[in-house]
């Protein structure tokens, strides 16, 4: 193999983001090699800029470039629902579907036993002081259908309980578009328990 | 959408990298902002790095870090193969396969009318001096077995014939460890073509 270090560490970096492989890497590396010097220094220095830059909502614990993140900003008081998410990539996810129009609440992970999280791993604790002090009417607990969001929802709606506000869950059945033979038997059965008069 | 600058910056110079759309790049720019700073810090560098230390060998025009290229240095003039390939991740290629052990020769592209590249557009003027200068036996062409890969194949060897020395072409036939009934109806046919004596 030639002994190109800089090719080498610059693919060993590419590598270490998520899903990526060596092939990817080197493919990755070699259009690094093969475009322009002000556009690679421009990617370089966006690297460095979204580290000095973000932080996380004061509020809802969202990625901010400033105190309070744009959507707490926007749709501050009045909304009186909080959806509760695990990351905010599903932040994102949420806003493109445009069904939800209050504010958010990042938790940054779910409760999971096995990689040594609890309650206190992950931002709950905002969420409590927001529900009391933000007129808040329902909080949606949008944690991912799996073993461990479920848990987390579970763990979140006892410990909002008491106040009695109105505490909901995403509703659980088949995708839209799909085809009813190859759902998965926990999905079917679901949307079988879930099912809604017409 | 949250107006986060910095993220969207750096999600959108992802998404220039080759294969990688806009979810993709998502979760590398999450990655980097869940990543410490020192490692994003020494990805940044990497990649301003590679743009200064990387050159082309002056001999065999693979990408090098010194003048001359390690592959080249150190199978300097006994070998007298010259194996001729499209860019530098073919000569990666054919270094892990180990059936190779003379010098490369790297076109950086191949002849193709339909992109404006034609014979002066890719490294090929000091192939020629080469193989006058070094005492050079045979040239393996082993650009791909595509149509443009062939028609440069083709061009290479009508320029090198009249110097009478050993032209040769990778050989074309069925992947090993493949299946005869998913073979495309191509490579069988070539397979059957180049058929040899056992």
């Amino acid at each position: 193999m030639t002994n190109l270090d800089s090719i080498n560490t610059l693919i060993n970096f590419f590598t270490k983001l998520p899903g990526v492989g060596y092939k990817t890497a080197q493919r990755y590396a070699y259009y690094i090699i093969e475009t322009d010097n002000a556009h690679v220094r421009a990617f370089s220095d966006a690297l460095v800029m979204v580290k000095e830059k973000v932080k996380f909502c004061v509020r809802c614990g969202n990625f901010t470039d400033t105190d309070t993140c744009v959507l707490c900003t926007r749709r501050s008081k009045d909304s009186g629902i909080i959806c509760v998410v695990k990351d905010p990539r599903d932040v994102i996810a949420i806003e493109k579907s445009g069904a939800f129009n209050g504010t958010y609440h990042v938790l940054h992970g779910v409760i999971s036993p096995l990689d040594r999280k609890g309650p206190n791993d992950i931002n709950l604790k905002t969420l409590l002081v927001r529900v009391r002090e933000e007129q808040t009417e329902e909080v949606i607990i949008a944690t991912n259908p799996d073993v461990e969001g479920e848990a987390t929802a579970n763990y979140i709606a006892s410990l909002l309980k008491p106040s009695g506000i109105k505490i909901t869950r995403l509703a659980q059945g088949l995708s839209l578009g799909s085809a009813l033979e190859y759902a998965d038997e926990m999905t079917l059965g679901a949307a079988i328990n879930n099912r809604n008069t017409i």
